[in-house]
């Protein structure tokens, strides 16, 4: 076998049940036959997987760690998800933990087109996490969107992105809205002189998608917000790639995937380096001390995912979401360091009724934090 | 507000946090602001969720039924998935039971292109359950695959598909196999005067599958194994779709979104309903008395999700899988009536050295079966 796929899955089970769910994974997401009729050695060698070890972990699960002939995944991202978990996931208390990718299968992906340097290069940002907002809610009249995000602009904010649920009644109303708040954008940095960028929901039927991300382009809009666990990672990868657009992954529908205690996928991994494969730029998740409810220390995972080395590939910026408000900027300064983007939506409306004042705050609080980080040592990449 | 979504949630909390919950889930999936921040009566009417009511179920936890005004789906599957659970999927305790959908909302998918009495067609096989194998394993060689899926033409099978494995590298792989399967079965159906379909197993970088989907049509073939749950729904609603395709829908990945008891989607939304919008012909899913747990209940209900009025949608042909072998036909039959696919691997390969000989037991016995249902009143249409 060349450098094999590692894939650890976190068995709920006992010893014995565990030693034999693992050769269950070993053949279930390979030859999907029983053990007795796999018998040529090339099958046996080569396309089932190999149980490398089973072994107790503290929280009274197994740690399973199964090794995959690489070529399996033929290249394909569907078809590594497929391998790791495909069926298993059907099977009770089995989670893919974790997944260590050999070069070959890594240099297979074009991962994140912008990265953290990219996107600083285009913000002009340097040395501080990046202030990042919505346009929201959907129901509001177009002219009052542009307005936020133009205000948001005027505030020194760095990305402006449509909330995942904006989205509109066909291809006529995506231009006029994204026209209008593009337009509305590009007039305030002209302005301010200042290099906010905006990022509007690409949401269509899968046969219009390519025209409305081809719109995004053509009126001058460097990226775009995805909901790749809706769309479809590879689907999601696509997309960003071919329209060299700025990947922003909401992460939508991912709670399906992490949120189930003993299946599904760990939550780093679905959203830190599954997302890096997918070409995502900017993750987004919801934090700890927001609304929602997740530890510190799945966020400190994610985060580590989205830049830690993994091949040639880029990092990505971790972006805490979810209700933090302006009381946590020091702490969240402090726990991802200067390599994020914080998005702050309803908080940030919450703040000031002049929105560009709000964001001025914000942009200045983030700044003040940074500032005092970088003097005592830095946060920045020391996750 | 014209007739809403309803969407009925699973919540486990008590009952002041239940209330609290779907109070939360009703802005949460709409504004996506909190509370005090939405005063516009447009807004408070149209466009935030209304909770229509909260009640003890009879496991301990509450169902919140939540309406929805139908426009904020935008006639899109995935904003579907998004409005409905997109962001209550990362929540605790809050998973999506039931989704009735309005007319309005229905009426915008096509559906099944085929369904069961498209198949039906198809296939020449009436009044019975459809016999399913899959070719498999990846790594045999092409020859011994093809001949496989040619015994299975010679034994009187309906339907040979592709193991979700079987992936190629590029498209001359992918050529190669599929044309040399595909020529087996032409040649072996001239043979029989039969008329048993190949689907080969559609998957490949996303910006390559169409390209592999018109080749499919190119060799005379009539449908594609997908998997939604991984490439997207709404990606393989639209593959299928275009080239006109019959849609056999692999659960791989579900699981993910259907065995988290707490949150997660119900087992017969995410592959009954939802995969009905997605255009599936074909669901498999794992069924009780296999390899997997799931109970009958459950089976029961995503067969009745996948055959029940949806407004003009065609019903699709449930299709249990995953381990059950000759001495379970008689319950199959029973269970599930006429209306289903019944796909055989393992235990096919493994009844009859002579695989032609396999195919046809399981096809005599499977009549007989159905010749007894018939004869003592049907279970056809019975779920």
């Amino acid at each position: 076998m060349s450098a094999p796929i590692l894939a650890t899955y976190r068995i709920r089970a006992d010893a014995a049940e565990a030693a034999r769910i693992a050769r269950f994974i070993a053949y279930e997401q390979t030859v999907e036959l029983p053990e007795a009729l796999v018998v040529d050695p090339f099958l046996l060698e080569q396309v089932v997987g190999h149980v490398l070890s089973v072994a107790p972990a503290d929280d009274g699960c197994f740690h399973a760690r199964i090794a995959f002939e690489p070529s399996l995944a033929s290249g394909q991202l569907s078809q590594l998800l497929n391998l790791v978990y495909g069926n298993v996931s059907m099977y009770p208390g089995i989670r893919l933990q974790a997944l260590d990718l050999p070069p070959a299968v890594v240099a297979g992906f074009r991962g994140p087109g912008f990265g953290i340097a990219g996107l600083r290069t285009l913000t002009g940002a340097h040395d501080r996490p990046l202030l990042a907002t919505a346009v929201k809610p959907r129901g509001l009249p177009v002219q009052r969107l542009a307005h936020l995000a133009a205000d948001f602009v005027r505030g020194g904010g760095d990305i402006v992105k449509d909330d995942q649920n904006l989205v509109d009644e066909g291809f006529d109303g995506f231009r006029a809205r994204v026209g209008a708040i593009a337009d509305a954008v590009t007039r305030a940095n002209a302005a301010t002189g200042g290099r906010t960028l905006y990022f509007p929901h690409l949401a269509a039927r899968h046969e219009d998608i390519h025209r409305y991300a081809a719109f995004v382009r053509e009126v001058g809009l460097r990226g775009v917000l995805l909901c790749p666990h809706v769309l479809g990672l590879d689907t999601a990868r696509d997309l960003a790639q071919a329209h060299g657009l700025v990947h922003m992954a909401h992460p939508a529908l991912s709670g399906a995937l992490t949120q189930a205690g003993d299946n599904g996928i760990e939550f780093g991994l679905a959203l830190g380096t599954l997302l890096r494969l997918a070409g995502a730029d900017i993750s987004v998740f919801v934090a700890p001390g927001g609304r929602f409810r997740f530890s510190p220390a799945q966020a400190m995972r994610l985060a580590a995912a989205c830049r830690e080395p993994l091949g040639a590939l880029a990092p990505a910026f971790p972006c805490p979401a979810g209700g933090m408000d302006y009381a946590q900027l020091p702490q969240l300064c402090e726990r991802y360091g200067h390599d994020a983007v914080l998005l702050v939506g309803g908080a940030l409306q919450a703040h000031d009724p002049d929105f560009a004042r709000a964001t001025d705050a914000y942009r200045s609080q983030i700044e003040r934090c940074a500032a005092r980080a970088g003097a005592i040592g830095g946060a920045s990449g020391s996750l």
